[in-house]
C-alpha cells in the first residue's frame, strides 16, 4: 500500500493551473500517444514491408488496430469518443494518478496537440515529396504521361463523384471528396513492382511514372479545391474556377519565383555558421508557403509541396533531403498512423444490416478505382504495339495522397463514417491487388522477377 | 473590396468542429508561431555567434524579444496574457479571417500545443545530451573533477537558498530553486573558450571539462529532486531522501540494465527495414524512459537524458547521433526560444520602484553564481602549481543546463515573475562574462589566442 500511494502521488513534472489541463499529465498523455503511434507504425511497416506490400500501408493499418476500431488505445474527440474510451487516459489513470475529474481536459488537449503533430507530418510529408519531385524530370514526361496522367484523374473523378450522386443519394460535396481520393496514383508502389519484374525502363514503365509524378500534382491541386469547397458545404462553380485558378497560379508562381528565390536562400544558408543553418530556414520558407496557401483558401501542404519544389532546384538539395529524411520519419508516421486510428472500419461490418450500404459503397469506390484506371490506358495514342492494360493497371494503387485525401476529408467532417471508411478501404484494396495484377498483366515478367529479385535484395 | 472579401474568407483547411476550437486555425497559429520562434532563434543564434557567445544564448535573447517582453508576439496564457495582446492572434485576424469571439479558443490552443513541443524540445535535448556523454569518460575523468564538481554544486546551491531565504526572506520551495538553477556549469562555453585561448589540454582545462560533465548530471538529479518539491508546494525531509535516492537509482539502473538492453536494441534496429528503422525505436525507447521517470515523481528529461547514456554505449551511436541532429535543430529552439518569450524582464525595469527588490535578487544570484564557483576552485588539493582561480571562473557560464531550470521553474508556478526573472538575468550574465574572464585569469593566453583562433576558423 505504501508502495502504491508513492506511485500513486500525482504527477511532478509541473504544478497545475487552475484555467487549463494539468500540463504534466498532458506531457505524460502526449509522449505515451507517440510510443504507441510509433510502435504501430514500426509493426505494421514492417509486417507490410516483409510481404511485399508499401510501408505506408502497413503504418495505416497499425492505426487502424490501436485506434478506434480495435484497441481504443488512440481515440479522438470528433469520432464521439470521451476520456473515458481512451484506454491511454485509464493508464494514466492507474500508473500517473491521473483523477478522473481532470481526465477531460487532459484528453481534449491531449488529441488536440496529436492532431496538430499529424497535420505538421503531412505537411513535412508534402515537403519531402517536393524536395524530391525533380521539376525538369516533371517536363520531361512528355505529352503521352500527360494525357493518361490527365485521363487518369479525371475518368475515376467523375465515375465516382457521379456514381455516389446519382446510385446512393449522397450530397454533392462529399460526392467530390470521394471522387477526388480516387485520383491519386501512387508512385511508391508502382515503381518497386516494376522493377521487381524488370520493366521499370521498358515503354510502359516510364509513362506509368510520369502521369504518377503528373498525378501527384494533380491530385494535390484536386485536394486543395475540394477542401476548401468541404468549408462552405456547398458548390459555387465561380468558386471551383477561382480554386482552380488559384491554385494553378500559386504552383506556377512559386515555381517562378522560386527560380529568383534559389539563390537568395542558398546565400543566406551559406552566411549561417550555427546549428541547423539548412534545415531552420528551410523550414521557415515550408510553414511560410503553407501558411500563404491556407490564407489564400489552398491547402496548407500545396504550400509545403511547392516550398520543396522550389529548394529541390537549388545546389543545397542533397544535404537538405539528408537532414529531412530523419524529420520526416518521425513526424510522417503521426499522420498516417493517426488517420487509421481514427478510421472507424466497424461502420463496415457486413453482420450489421444497417452497414450494407457503407459496403456497397466501398465496393462501388473500389471498383471505380481499378476501372477508371483501367480505361485510362487506352487513352495511350499510336503505340500499336504497347501494353495498354499494363499502363492502367499500373496507376490503381493509390497510396500516400490517397490517404492524404481520406485523411484531410475525415477532419473536415464532410465525410460520413461509412464513406470515409469506404475511402479507407478503397485505398487499401487497390494497393493490396496492384502488386498481383501487375505481374499478371504483363505475361514474360515471371523469369525476369528472380533475376531482379536478387538485385533489390541488397 | 471583392478582393478583401476574398482574403477574408474563412481559413478552409478544415471545418470547424463546435465543441473546439477550429483546427485550421490552430494548425495556421502554430505554423506561425514556429516560423516566428525558428526566425528570432536564428537571427539570434547567428548574431550571438558574430560576438563569440554560444548560439543558445542568442535563441535565448531572441525568446526575450519576440516574447512578453518586448514584441508580444509569442505570448502564453500562464503569463496573464490574454488573445487580445497576442500579435499572432491579431495577425491570424487580419490575413486569415479568424473572428474575435473564436481567438480566445485558437489562442488556448495554440498555447497548448507550443509549450508542448516546448517540453518535448528539452526532452529531446537531454536525449542528445546523454548520447554525446560517454559513460567511461565521465568515470575516467577521476577523484579530482568529481570533487570540484561537487563542491561546485553544493556551494552555489546553500548559498543561494539559504541567503535568498534570509535575506529576502523567500519561501523553502522557490528559494531551492533558485539555489539548484546556480549549480550547473556549461560544457559548451567553456569548452570552447578553453580551446581559443590553447587551453583545451592544460591540466586546468581538464579539471574543469570533467568538473563541467559530472556537474550536468548531479544538475540533472538535482533539477528532478527539485522540480518534485516544487509541485508539492514544501519541503518534507523524508521525501527529499526518497527523491534524491530513486533519482540516483533510476540513472544507475537505467545504464546497468543498459548494458543488457544494448545488445538488444541493436539487434532490433538490425532487422528492421524499413524507413526510420533507427530513429523510431530510439526515441521509443527515449519516450518510455521519460515516462517512466516522470510517474515515478523525477522529470521526464531524467529518462530521456538515461537513455541517451544506454544508447551512446551501442554500436548505432555515430549513426543515430547523426540522424537526431537535424530533429534537435528544429525541435530544441522551440524550448529555448518559449523560455526567453514566457520571461518577463520588464519585472526587472530599474525605472519602476517596486521592481528594486527583484533587481537586488538578481544581482545577488548573480554575485553568488561567480564567487560560488570561484570558491569551488579553492577546493582542488595537492597540485601546488595549478591556476586555482581559472579553474574556478571556468566554472562560471551557466548555459543550457540553467536555462532548463528557468524553463521548468518558471512553467512550475513556484517562482514569483521577478525571480523568474531574475534566473534568466543570472544566466544571460554569468555567460556573457565567462569569455573575457577566463583570457583575463589565464595570463599566458593571449599569444596562443591568435594562432589557434586560426585552426578554429575553419
Amino acid at each position: 500500500m505504501q508502495f502504491l500511494d508513492v506511485i500513486n502521488f500525482s504527477f511532478p513534472l509541473l504544478a497545475s493551473t487552475p484555467e487549463t489541463a494539468d500540463s504534466s499529465m498532458v506531457l505524460a498523455a502526449v509522449l505515451l500517444s507517440l510510443v504507441v503511434i510509433y510502435f504501430a507504425s514500426k509493426v505494421g511497416g514492417e509486417l507490410s514491408n516483409r510481404i511485399g506490400l508499401p510501408p505506408v500501408l502497413g503504418e495505416l493499418v497499425g492505426g487502424v488496430v490501436v485506434g478506434v476500431s480495435v484497441l481504443h488505445l488512440l481515440v479522438f474527440p470528433e469520432g464521439g469518443a470521451d476520456s473515458s474510451s481512451s484506454l491511454i487516459m485509464v493508464f494514466l489513470q492507474t500508473t500517473a494518478g491521473l483523477t478522473p475529474e481532470a481526465a477531460p481536459q487532459v484528453f481534449a488537449a491531449q488529441s488536440e496537440v496529436i492532431s496538430v503533430l499529424s497535420e505538421l507530418g503531412v505537411i513535412i510529408l508534402l515537403f519531402e515529396i517536393g524536395l524530391e519531385s525533380n521539376l525538369k524530370d516533371l517536363m520531361a514526361v512528355g505529352i503521352q504521361a500527360t494525357i493518361v496522367a490527365v485521363v487518369g484523374v479525371v475518368v475515376p473523378f467523375a465515375a465516382g463523384t457521379v456514381g455516389l450522386m446519382t446510385l446512393f443519394g449522397i450530397g454533392a460535396v462529399p460526392a467530390i471528396f470521394a471522387g477526388a481520393a480516387l485520383t491519386a496514383t501512387s508512385i511508391g508502389i508502382t515503381s518497386k513492382v516494376l522493377a521487381e519484374i524488370g520493366k521499370l525502363n521498358s515503354k510502359e514503365g516510364q509513362i506509368i511514372l510520369g502521369a504518377a509524378v503528373i498525378d501527384d500534382v494533380l491530385g494535390i491541386i484536386v485536394l486543395a479545391v475540394v477542401a476548401s469547397l468541404a468549408k462552405d458545404g456547398a458548390v459555387d462553380v465561380g468558386k471551383v474556377i477561382y480554386l482552380i485558378i488559384s491554385a494553378t497560379a500559386f504552383l506556377l508562381g512559386a515555381i517562378v519565383l522560386g527560380n529568383v528565390f534559389n539563390k537568395t536562400f542558398v546565400a543566406i544558408a551559406n552566411q549561417l555558421k550555427t546549428r541547423g543553418e539548412l534545415v531552420i530556414p528551410a523550414f521557415i520558407f515550408a510553414f511560410v508557403m503553407a501558411y500563404l496557401a491556407a490564407i489564400i483558401q489552398l491547402e496548407a501542404i500545396l504550400g509545403a509541396f511547392a516550398a520543396g519544389l522550389v529548394l529541390e532546384e537549388t545546389d543545397k538539395r542533397k544535404e537538405l533531403q539528408k537532414q529531412v529524411i530523419p524529420v520526416a520519419d518521425l513526424m510522417v508516421p503521426i499522420f498516417f498512423v493517426t488517420v487509421g486510428a481514427k478510421t472507424d472500419l466497424g461502420v463496415l461490418n457486413p453482420a450489421i444490416p444497417s452497414n450494407r450500404e457503407g459496403l456497397i459503397m466501398a465496393i462501388f469506390l473500389i471498383t471505380v478505382a481499378i476501372i477508371g484506371k483501367v480505361i485510362t490506358g487506352l487513352s495511350v495514342f499510336g503505340q500499336p504495339q504497347i501494353n495498354r492494360l499494363a499502363i492502367g493497371v499500373g496507376m490503381i494503387p493509390r497510396g500516400e495522397v490517397g490517404l492524404v485525401f481520406a485523411g484531410v476529408g475525415a477532419a473536415s467532417g464532410v465525410l460520413s463514417k461509412s464513406l470515409g471508411a469506404a475511402i479507407i478501404m478503397m485505398v487499401i484494396l487497390t494497393t493490396f491487388l496492384a502488386p498481383p495484377l501487375l505481374r499478371f498483366v504483363f505475361p514474360d515478367s515471371q523469369k525476369v522477377a528472380t533475376d531482379s529479385e536478387q538485385l533489390i535484395q541488397d
